[in-house]
């Protein structure tokens, strides 16, 4: 997030031609993503001549491009030569364990882009103008991009989020992951604890990724699929922790409220839901990160957001959790919310 | 620009993620120019209910558009409420004399837009896929609306160029300002020297701009329009002084000498040509405004670039110039470069 202030600095015209400017950055990352320039930075020796040669480009193209990757640190450029900055290196080049790139992917599809073209008329209407209620409308395919893409941001997270679920937990228990997308909250609990038996709830399709994730890590045969509505399915239980990942930001505070009701009843007393999501200080314009991501969900929901910690708590208090707390992931922008039943 | 380097910080995927975002950054301040959302902000009391009243808009949308400017920094938010940043008084409301809310529509226009929807096509090409030669095209428009819309981007630099083309002048002489546009940098020298005389040369569309410009500038007695092709019609002369202001970096070096030794005859021995131009170091990645140029003009033409000084030296001498010599603008990313005949 580009947040230098300009009291910092002289006043000139800079920061709005650069705002301006800025769908350039995010179209010069997906074309060198889509034209596979990290692989071939990567591979070396970053001459553009070699680089133009891997990628099937012109040389005018892939140096004004290289140029502009360096511009923003995703290169680093020596001598005429590109090679990878760190970051470009561990999140950009597909051979790294840790890319990222599929991402792109995610975020560059037309559901998630158009809604920028007609801003204006967004934020007039106070909604999304993408069909329906948007990306929450029942069944939309884009979460099962969502599932195959977007791993890669959610990975780290897993760990973390396991841990706190966890926390001083190792016999049998039964966990349900609403809202599963990709299955590794889920599946990352299977792990931690061998005796943890997962339900992921998703639509059908998506479901299919989450197993196939599940069949990956080993922990097939302690996972089950819900596949529906997590406003319509009927969740079972009790369970002794149920997960809510990336999902509350989708809706208005009522739907939520009613949501984390039904989650309740179907927790044990004493059993635990956790919540994962951007979560603003009080202020809603810090940090960058998760401040700006209401702007996704103006553009893309009829009503969600990036809700605050009292928000958050509020919403939890009102469904009958206790002893609800944030939890700050370190080095991310994302934070796990924990409330008990 | 963007420039942080992940270098200084801890690695994290924070970089890539907001650079897949950046287009959020546009969109958002896009739309809050065509909601007229700075005019409100300045007239206060900045409240999202007044806000959104004054915007005709949502308060939901107000509120999340107006809370991701501040996280930008072309909002302030204090107590719930939105005043202007030292940036947005002065360059976004549309009462400030040097707003600059006008140039959203030169740079948001689809001619300008639509080819990063296509970039890893372009780099595949090496040129832009507008049709034609883009925005070099013969009469393109677009052309037009530059001249009536980026008027308030060029402003402060009309000032030092005009000065740096008069220094010793200040008789009679006869300027020739080509692809004059909104036709300031041309009006400029004809306010500075009550004796001189300007010729503005442009397609005739946009020359009743400049011609409109120079009318309430006052120095329209002396402005005489040259309408055409600047690669066509004949200049006339001898001249004094020729401008060549953001033109160069549009087309090819071979096409510039031709261009530049064109102009070369229509001075009078030492008579001298000021080309304004963004000028990046010869690492062509610094400074971030001029080197990023050349990314908008892969996108919008065949063979454009944004030169170094050293190329644009060669491109004068080649034409037959001598005392090549750059002047930086101060708080500017442009540069002026002049060469005497």
């Amino acid at each position: 997030m580009h947040t230098e202030h300009p009291a910092d600095g002289p006043l000139t015209p800079g920061l709005v031609f650069e705002m301006l400017q800025a769908h350039q950055r995010t179209a010069a990352l997906k074309a060198a993503i889509d034209l596979d320039v990290f692989r071939a930075v990567g591979e070396g020796p970053g001459d553009v001549a070699s680089l133009a040669r891997k990628c099937s480009a012109s040389e005018r193209g892939i140096r004004i491009l290289c140029d502009f990757l360096a511009i923003n640190g995703v290169l680093i450029k020596e001598d005429g030569r590109y090679r990878h900055s760190p970051t470009s290196a561990m999140f950009l080049d597909p051979r790294s364990p840790a890319s990222m790139h599929t991402i792109a992917q995610f975020l560059g599809n037309p559901a998630m882009r158009e809604p920028y073209d007609r801003l204006a008329e967004i934020v007039r209407a106070g909604r999304t103008t993408l069909p329906g209620d948007g990306n929450v409308e029942p069944d939309n395919p884009i979460w099962v991009q969502f599932a195959e893409t977007m791993a890669p941001m959610m990975a780290p997270m897993t760990g973390p989020l396991g841990a706190l679920v966890l926390e001083g937990h190792s016999g049998p228990m039964r966990v349900l992951d609403i809202a599963a997308g990709h299955g590794l909250f889920g599946i990352e609990v299977a792990k931690q604890n061998p005796q943890a038996h997962v339900t992921g709830l998703d639509w059908a399709p998506v479901l299919r990724v989450a197993l196939d994730n599940a069949r990956k890590a080993g922990v097939h045969d302690r996972y089950k699929m819900l596949p529906g509505s997590a406003f319509e399915v009927d969740f079972g239980g009790p369970y002794d922790a149920v997960l809510l990942t990336n999902f509350l930001h989708h809706f208005d505070q009522a739907t939520c409220v009613g949501l984390l009701k039904k989650v309740h009843g179907s927790l044990r007393p004493g059993g635990r839901a956790a919540t994962l999501e951007f979560v603003p200080n009080e202020d809603r314009i810090s940090p960058p990160m998760p401040a700006a991501f209401s702007m996704t969900m103006l553009a893309s929901t009829p009503a969600g957001d990036a809700y605050t910690l009292s928000e958050l708590t509020a919403m939890y208090q009102e469904a009958g959790f206790g002893g609800v707390k944030g939890h700050p992931i370190p080095m991310s922008p994302h934070t796990v919310v924990m409330g008990s039943a």
